[in-house]
């Protein structure tokens, strides 16, 4: 392996009781590929489908930094595969965490990120000045189609850019995914017409593999522009087909991926929710705000913020959507700090308001707007 | 919600700093449901779709047991919705973790669980005797189609009852998935004619969306009785789709679920790996057994044991598969702790003897046929 096609894995390791620094990183380059001591790997396959430790240093007592090579082709083309190889086994053992990713160009051009990025959501939400795009979910689950289809009609006439269902709408009895997708394209559209304004529906779309691609089919043919996608429910390659084979943006959610950010174990946020999601092909990325209900930190979603938007190959950058309880009082902070390429997502604030329309337009207002 | 219509979810909580218990509880029952504090959820559906605190006791200085019901109806009868109902949203919030599940009536009819369970397990591979099932793994991931066929053939040989891909074997260029199906059936085929005996080949189907379905479909197509999914990386629903469209029986890898099993967080083993992987229709179910490269203790294996095989409902038993680095000579121990409705997964002391038939004759022997 030469470096450039390396897929080059940085991880934090903490020792436990017994641990050797140096054991514990040739065991995750081991684990993750032959899954076999070495002396039962043939010899040529050492060299070419190991994982190589690159470097190992220390820390602090018992903290190191390790780095290892795996050839991109264990990846296999496929998400499913290149989740495995960075922590399908490794997820059962302690003290590892994965806290960046050095992509080689082989792999970022076969999984080539968004279709549409941050600028193809500015397209096609029609905000192409520099203003942040807005967000807000229907809920809560047990409305029906007709009382989402109102809420839809009263976020579009407030004007905000994008209207998801809440990602625990599914295909409950009490609005059944098509029943509801095509009572909140319709609200959305006829408020559209009503007020000359240009919102987007994004139906969520998360289901099994059964089911999946004939929910993606009737987005797009109820002219849908985007999806909700959770991709840590429907799988990581969701997001690659519903941006192959629909032609659907994807805002991405991270529901379930919780467990994988605790301290010393897992992987970084900005790993999962920045790259990977961002490499799968998420055009914006759902993530809980600092201040919110949720723990993450000021500096961990500047992180994910980074990650989302910075310079990887060919790929196009994807918008952080910061959410989970931010209050529309706060909204314009945040967008200082996180600067304009940021989709604000609001559910909660504009709901305790009562007058959907009108707060949402406050909040626009606030916004710049 | 009458009892038998519930969905009661156990947790163990262990409180935040400034955190109440019964403002945790609650606050669960909300977040996971309506998303919205309760004083914005419409009355009617504050009875009806948001959760129910059904009790909450203190257990130490801290730390509460609480149990919430859930309409089951709020799963939408699909595994992708049921999981964001049980973990999805909370997953990002600190100590919280599910210790059961009592399942509704309505609920397992739906999901229904294996196809084969413990006892078709025993008819597919003509074990009937009360023996236990014996499964190995081929690897590693770079050997080819052909390398791999002859690791088939010399364990089949040994009368090994299952061999399956080591769940790292993917769509790899050294090995592609279809490739690899045909030469390792054809040759476990082979090997079972000249030696009269009947090792199943079960490949590693585990894809995304866009591909499960044909790689399912070749499987079944080639004559394999079952295969290997990895559901958190596939969806848990890709075993629905094994079951149900394609026949085939499924065992399930717990490839990448490690990070919800930390202390204080995340979900017990035995509801993991035991609830929902049986649930959702596991025939077997592989998890790292104590003493082998993984940290789970005797009794954690024993309760994952329990889960896959107690009485729930109408739902066949699934087989528990204890595997991670599994000594041959340890495996009757395994076997005297655990009973003989498992199958031992024994791969690299196999391939550490170098004779893979005659170690795999050796394990069996030491099993008592």
């Amino acid at each position: 392996m030469t470096m450039d096609e390396e897929l080059l894995v940085h991880y934090r390791l903490r020792l436990q009781p017994g641990e050797r620094a140096d054991d514990k990183a040739r065991g995750i380059a081991l684990e993750q590929t032959a899954e076999l001591p070495a002396r039962c790997v043939p010899e040529t396959l050492l060299a070419t489908h190991v994982g190589q430790v690159r470097s190992l240093e220390p820390v602090s007592d018992g903290t190191f930094t390790a780095s290892i090579a795996y050839a991109p082709e264990l990846a296999g083309g496929e998400t499913t595969q290149l989740l495995n190889l960075l922590f399908g086994n490794i997820s059962m053992k302690a003290g590892i965490r994965i806290t960046g990713i050095d992509w080689p160009a082989s792999l970022l051009e076969h999984f080539r990120g968004p279709a549409f990025g941050i600028d193809g959501l500015r397209q096609l939400t029609g905000v192409t000045e520099k203003r942040p795009l807005t967000c807000t979910a229907l809920k809560p689950v047990g409305a029906d189609a007709g009382e989402l289809a109102a809420l839809t009609r009263a976020f579009a006439r407030g004007g905000v850019d994008i209207i998801k269902d809440d990602h625990g709408l599914a295909d409950q009895p009490s609005a059944p995914y098509l029943e509801r997708l095509q009572a909140c394209q319709q609200a959305v559209t006829a408020a559209n017409r009503e007020n000359g304004c240009n919102s987007l529906y994004f139906p969520n779309a998360t289901a099994g593999p059964a089911d999946l691609a004939d929910r993606l089919a009737a987005a797009r043919d109820a002219g849908c522009a985007g999806v909700l996608l959770s991709p840590w429910l429907s799988g990581m390659d969701s997001l690659r087909l519903a941006r192959d084979r629909y032609g659907l943006a994807v805002l991405a959610h991270p529901a379930m991926t919780g467990s994988y950010f605790a301290d010393g174990h897992g992987l970084d946020p900005a790993v999962m929710l920045g790259d990977l999601f961002r490499v799968a092909g998420a055009d914006a990325v759902i993530y809980p705000n600092a201040g919110g209900r949720f723990g993450f930190s000021q500096a961990t979603c500047e992180s994910i913020n980074h990650a989302l938007r910075r310079p990887l190959g060919a790929l196009r950058g994807a918008m952080p959507a910061p959410g989970g309880g931010m209050d529309v009082r706060r909204a314009a902070h945040w967008i200082e700090c996180y600067g304009p390429d940021t989709m604000v997502l609001i559910g909660g604030s504009l709901y305790a308001d009562g007058d959907l329309t009108a707060a949402t337009r406050a909040l626009l207002t606030t916004l710049g707007r």
